[in-house]
């Protein structure tokens, strides 16, 4: 796949990622990214700005760099190397690329185990993705499945227990205590979980919300729980 | 200014905002949208999706239109009106529209009693920030002040306490219990508060990082303690 941007070269070379042909605008040439990827032996071409916006519309910043596709864990794998008391995030179709990176920048903060994501009408991991993430996802697996019933329901038989998020409920994020394995499952940006996922959750939470405007944008709500789920951890450990 | 976008559109509609003029796609001639701006007297010139690409790069949805540039209210006017157990935002120079409107979105789910951006080097209110907030801005009071440092000293004599937010602090952001007039300062998203701003905190906090990437997303990280203020102050009221 095509990425782009400063930065996304610069982690590349940081963890040693084989990038397969560089494009760099003209006016990059002799510059520090220009002499890494000599470097390196990247067979580099350059081109005009006006080419290099052909190949992606997003702010490119001069840099596109084609690299493998990314790797998705297994679910099996994943779970097999989850820590003692695991946490993982499942996102039901969240469609939006920045949200899907923003998401992974902050499990990557927040140490989460893994994130899943369904095989179709979900953003998949793309350079718009790697760019929104920031460097966090060299660091956060990411598995993909094809049936997110299915994998719940798997999830739940090897102990973990789910958390759903929904307008819809009187049950605050903060009213749980968390100290489980935790699967916390974000509904899309549109329409929330799908109802048959909404069937299997064992929680339902929801964030209140005192203005007018009724929905946050995924990735903060998203942060929100999270980051609760790692305080209620916290004082629970210190409470033992 | 120009204001893009279907939602942005019925929200202006519900809000009774005035629209100077429209422009709208071709194709969108006897929609919905077109038959409300008739309505409602609106003037509507038709163009090709190649000439409205000229009016903004944004994805517009084919509609396109003139309002009033933002009214900001005054730091007084805001004071004055401000709940009896207040809460502000400060954005000291966030420069990305994207944030500014999640933000605002953030704060108007809240009820944070308004925010205060500084009028030099910082996204102001223009229509990425509108489509990103989400109908939010119509429901949240920004003030924009020309010194960021005098307005904190003003708010210090006004009884706020100034909690800043800084990597490099060993006050979690959950060790506060926000029970008093509060003001949360988020910094930029590439250098965090400016120093002069630190120094006028009264505390400063961070959101604890267990991940390689040391940054949250500037929306995501104002969010975490934007929602901790609410809780802690949820559980103060309740055991008074």
């Amino acid at each position: 796949m095509y990425v782009y941007g400063k930065n996304v070269a610069k982690e590349l070379f940081n963890n040693n990622k084989t990038i397969y042909k560089a494009y760099l605008q003209e006016n990059l040439k002799g510059s520090n990214i220009d002499n890494m990827l000599t470097k390196n032996n990247v067979k580099t071409a350059y081109l005009s700005k006006k080419d290099l916006d052909k190949i992606t519309k997003e702010n490119h910043q001069g840099v596109i760099l084609e690299i493998d596709d990314y790797n998705y864990y297994s679910l099996d794998e994943a779970l097999k190397n989850a820590s003692s008391n695991p946490f993982i995030v499942i996102l039901d179709h969240i469609e939006d690329p920045h949200n899907f990176g923003a998401i992974i920048r902050t499990c990557e903060a927040a140490k989460v185990d893994f994130i899943i994501i369904p095989k179709n009408r979900s953003a998949s991991v793309n350079a718009t993705v790697m760019k929104t993430s920031a460097g966090a996802l060299s660091n956060v697996k990411i598995v993909m499945v094809t049936n997110l019933n299915n994998t719940i329901r798997k999830l739940k038989d090897s102990g973990y227990w789910i958390v759903g998020t929904d307008m819809d409920t009187n049950v605050s994020y903060d009213d749980l205590d968390y100290d489980m394995p935790i699967c916390l499952i974000i509904g899309s940006e549109g329409f929330g979980m799908s109802k048959l996922v909404k069937d299997n959750c064992d929680f339902i939470v929801s964030i209140p919300m005192y203005g007018k405007v009724n929905s946050l944008n995924a990735s903060v709500a998203s942060a929100i729980i999270i980051y609760e789920v790692l305080e209620k951890r916290k004082k629970v450990s210190c409470e033992k």
